[in-house]
């Protein structure tokens, strides 16, 4: 669905794009599942790639661990816990060296300046982050120019970048040099679409017989492996850097991590600096990512099994057909059929079941957004809650 | 026709994008029409927008000036030949302030990089010379966001221009601004296809209301004008900047100007002394450019007159079809019917009567560019020429 | 002292420039003074600006605040404890408007940035933070150039920057235009040494009478109200922006506020979001800089007293002098008489009496630095406490 | 002496900067030391540091030069005269590649910003055209910080390099690196001196074995190797890059060459582009150019040997005293003694010798710049010229 589309259906469903709040008492149970983690009376939430807590059960989960395990300060981002996150960032892609960057703009904007050096072009996806969500910090700061390819669309193939970098010698007269290609995987502006990681072999191939670098940002890369089943190390392999946020689904108020080679990334703390982004400390978040990576790939694994066995038994039901997008992640397409009143289908989820869902638009669909808020309880009881809510609801 | 088309109609063709080279003794009969301009005994060539003097010629037409008017020297680019150009050019144009610039690219560049301001993003043809054929200056050196428009075409209308600001909106999340309009008429990489003067009257009336600057690159404006009779101060009005070749058909060995409102260009001597413009003198190009601007536009219509006279003709004449382009202006599409020897034909207007075209290509197809060079000679006697050119190169 | 005077003079003692750091349990008793505010049993720290919490410590403050008025959550900067945070710095500075900023590279840099708009040259103390820490993030990435005065000293007077100001129309044949002025007060490379207000005002009146704008470096000038008996407020007047930090002495972990009229400010979110400063959230740090602004200037002023009554009531005993800088500030010169053993003094007022200094160097001076961490005991028993170090000390 | 006492001094003598200017007659009589040099009747000029041509004069040169061996045109700067030019200078200093450059400062600022690369910090003398007279191309355009060494002096010592270099790690905390460092030789802002070629072989010394990369701001070398008897080739030995003027003292109406290693001087072309540098032709400069640089070295030595003469001569007469500076290459420093009414002997010089001097300032001192319009005539000539002109001038 081309961006433009998709805005007028957000709009009209009510369906924001902000992770889920998960008030403070959330955390009494959370350790039935694990420690970080909110318990049955807790609500289930269709929003967000994943749980981010109001700030009392914020600083409950930091306490807890502090409890357990005395979270250490860093300073301007050296040791304590902002280390420890890089380490673990570095064993979990693979690459020889993780920083931590206070915003992903800072992560994918340092890497594809870096990654291109003295050379001008960056071929991009057209509904990326880099592309359209950066405010043209690459043209104007990074002095760069952005390549859109693949309009409307999740991704190029390997082919049309191979095109679209030839066809550079037809097209222009004076040759600026292809500096790098930044890939977004998934795609938040495609309702979370992914990349079939084929393609992104060849395209790794293409890149690197070319000479030419690859970034990814990866920001929501950890919803990629859930549903493609690919490892966060795979995909890291295919690229030269890449990105990951904190605070989508690791819960962090902000911040996020740029991995890579040495070479690379040892150029980094200074443009983090020059650029205004070295903050003197960043405990706090590295410390509430490091929690919440305990054990999120499988949670995740159980949140889309949870999910399957969920739309399922919907899809068996008369007044509800949900739908996976195609190369979808966590986002799914439902529609209600019209004898259902959308708001009161909405109203007693959430009042009778604790179970939160946008507003349905005027053509009745809304999107849900599945994340670990899933297995806070049975996939029987969320079924059930769904059913009694569509029952309830007849117009 | 689409840039890539062209230039393999081009590479068959042999036509160069160059503009004719007169050698030094064309000059000894130049004053037949007008002082500068060479005479009947020399080439007539369909290459290039104006006559371009070898050296020697170059020098005579300097020093024949010099000899009757002085010629001034500037100092880095004030006082002299230059300054004289430069109020010229005011004059021309309407606008308050006219500044010798070494290169068109310095010129266009300087004037959306002014024009804009602190916003980043400014509008140009996909096609434009801004936009393809100035080596990412504008993102790598000035810090802007090219956006272009009018794939393949000449020219975007104004409710293209105005779509294509107001969908940023949708597209785009953070804003960070529209800076300047920059306009390429007539568009080189369309053969010099023009803009019909309404639609810039309408994208200008756009951009005033919604307070938007707009550039012209009007390198070029003289052929525009010459073919659509509107006036260079008419088209410089409903722009806040132009800038104007000094050497694809006023002869200088190089430089442009641009003109604008004083609050503008002030800004100018500046930008270039940092950007390393500012040369010790400029005066060998300002004066030549002088001497070529006397009678130009009169040479123009001349020539767009005899053109007609002589195309007219030859479309009444077995073995070839010259055809305007829509919105052209001086380059012309000619075809040789499958009987006629192309390279024939050429050798013959070459060799035996001193009229330059291009190679045709393999489908017998050539440009035929007119310049001033066409009224070196009357109508008829060319008429005549490629008569004889084609009767003696039947295959 | 010249800052690498100083800087070896620091080696030797020992003298981390780190503030202090407060463990968990110090906040059990922080009702005593002031909620946010550690106890009696507590140390005593004679480094740093002010404390500064350790994890356990940091959660226990946030959440005890939380627990009175809950904290509430910004997004990227709107809203929550950021805007709040905003609105008071916008009363304190007497400001239009404040902005949250990561750092205080970003803050200085952005401010003089937008206030130098078109033109170059930014005049600054040579000894300052602009100058001398931000790793040339002016020229790098704001492309500015810094013009330093008053080498080695706390700062230049209104007539040296008015020399400076117009010796460049003598030094220098291209004008690039003087952008900016700005100022750190206090000085961090000079001791913490003020500027005198009076010079700060005919700086001021220079700078408006000749259309220069001003920006302070007031990172740590609540220092400097508290020693000069100035305002913030004050303070600010004289200047077009202010920036002041926040984790310092307001205990945050990171970040700081800049403070101007609307018309500048207001282009500042845009800026921060192109240098990639847009974190998720900032609540942590804006709330925490809310509850110890609560009293803050009381507890200073307490301070302040506190230390003259103890530092006068060494200076009667012997083995000691304590003196202050000119134009000091928090940082006093402390020097042990040759029958004092420096290590052991140091260790006792540690171990005796949960009181931190620096390790005397090998001149047996140490500096001491004031912060309300003082006054957490009456100054009578430090005082004790002092002279049981001494008597044990003796060599 | 400093600058600024030079300023006032060059205000009250009259002293202009400028180089000679010679009226077309000038040419008639070239012939008789060189082709392209000006005879006995024409003016001897104590300005500039070598003969500028006036339009016609210019003009005459050049077209008898074309009589001889056709110029050639370049296009873009490729080919014809300027590639013969480069190759030219490429013999002369022994680099493999030279490439024309519009303009002094370009050169300067594109052979500091490529040699720099991701580095910052370029050092210059505090008297250099790079720091004074580029507009701080280096901090607004090139994002470079200059670091200014040797205040009001020519040249700064390796162990001055050394110390600024290594007092960076005392001064600053983050670092940004060392880029290169750049030296002019000889100095125009402190009268033509030049550095000694002893330490300059230190500095490249110093400057190898640190990694560092050297630029020679060549612009007026051929003054200094005429003064120094070191070679162009030595003096671009030691550097990376070299640029020298063509217009000060080779006559072309603009331009410059830069010089240096293939690897480095082929990223030019393309930076030349994006700065707006690249003119479609320049020969009329680079013709200019070859034709003077012909013997040119050998009419300065016969300059130098004339001045020597000459000057020897009225320091034995009374009423004048001639000091060559120290270090001084074409500038010397006259004296009148009181009873000599200055104006006066200007003006005696001048009608009644077609000699040219600047006006004497109050203190009866004036600038005498030696170029090859010395050797125009023999020395005794001119030695009688001045002598009479005393005489003539006597209060």
């Amino acid at each position: 669905m081309p961006n433009q589309n998709r805005r007028d259906f957000l709009k009209g469903s009510g369906l924001a794009l902000l992770p889920t709040l998960v008030p403070a008492s959330s955390l009494l149970a959370a350790e039935k599942f694990n420690k970080s983690f909110p318990a049955n009376d807790e609500p289930i939430s269709f929003f967000g790639d994943g749980i981010m807590y109001e700030p009392s059960a914020y600083l409950d989960v930091l306490q807890k661990a502090n409890a357990k395990t005395p979270i250490e300060r860093d300073r301007y981002g050296s040791g304590g816990a902002v280390a420890a996150l890089e380490k673990r960032f570095e064993e979990i892609t693979g690459k020889e060296k993780a920083v931590f960057m206070p915003s992903g703009t800072m992560a994918n904007q340092l890497a594809i300046a870096v990654l291109s050096g003295e050379n001008t072009k960056i071929f991009v996806q057209d509904t990326s982050h880099v592309y359209r969500d950066e405010a043209d910090a690459a043209q104007s700061v990074f002095q760069k120019r952005l390549m859109p390819l693949a309009k409307d669309k999740t991704w190029f193939t390997a082919d049309e970048l191979k095109q679209g970098v030839e066809s550079l010698k037809e097209l222009e007269v004076f040759s600026s040099g292809i500096g790098a290609v930044s890939i977004e995987n998934p795609v938040r502006r495609t309702d979370g679409r992914m990349i079939p990681v084929e393609e992104i072999k060849k395209i790794s191939e293409y890149c690197r017989s070319n000479n030419i670098r690859l970034h990814l940002d990866g920001a929501r890369i950890y919803m990629a492996a859930a549903w493609s089943g690919v490892s966060i190390k795979e995909y890291a392999s295919y690229f030269d850097t890449i990105y990951i946020s904190l605070y989508k689904y690791f819960g962090a108020s902000g911040g996020a991590v740029l991995c890579g080679e040495k070479k690379i990334m040892e150029k980094m703390p200074h443009l983090i600096k020059i650029h205004g982004g070295n903050m003197y400390g960043n405990w706090t978040n590295a410390a509430m990512a490091l929690i919440r990576l305990d054990g999120f790939e499988d949670r995740m694994k159980e949140s889309v099994k949870s999910a399957a066995t969920i739309f399922a038994a919907l899809n068996q039901t008369d007044g509800i057909k949900v739908n996976a997008l195609d190369n979808g992640t966590n986002i799914y397409q439902a529609e209600l059929s019209k004898g259902i009143d959308g708001k009161k289908f909405r109203d007693k989820l959430r009042d009778g079941h604790n179970i939160r869902v946008g507003m349905p638009n005027d053509k009745n669909r809304l999107f849900l957004m599945v994340n670990e808020s899933l297995i806070t309880r049975d996939a029987a009881s969320v079924i059930d809650a769904f059913k009694d809510a569509l029952r309830s609801s007849q117009r």
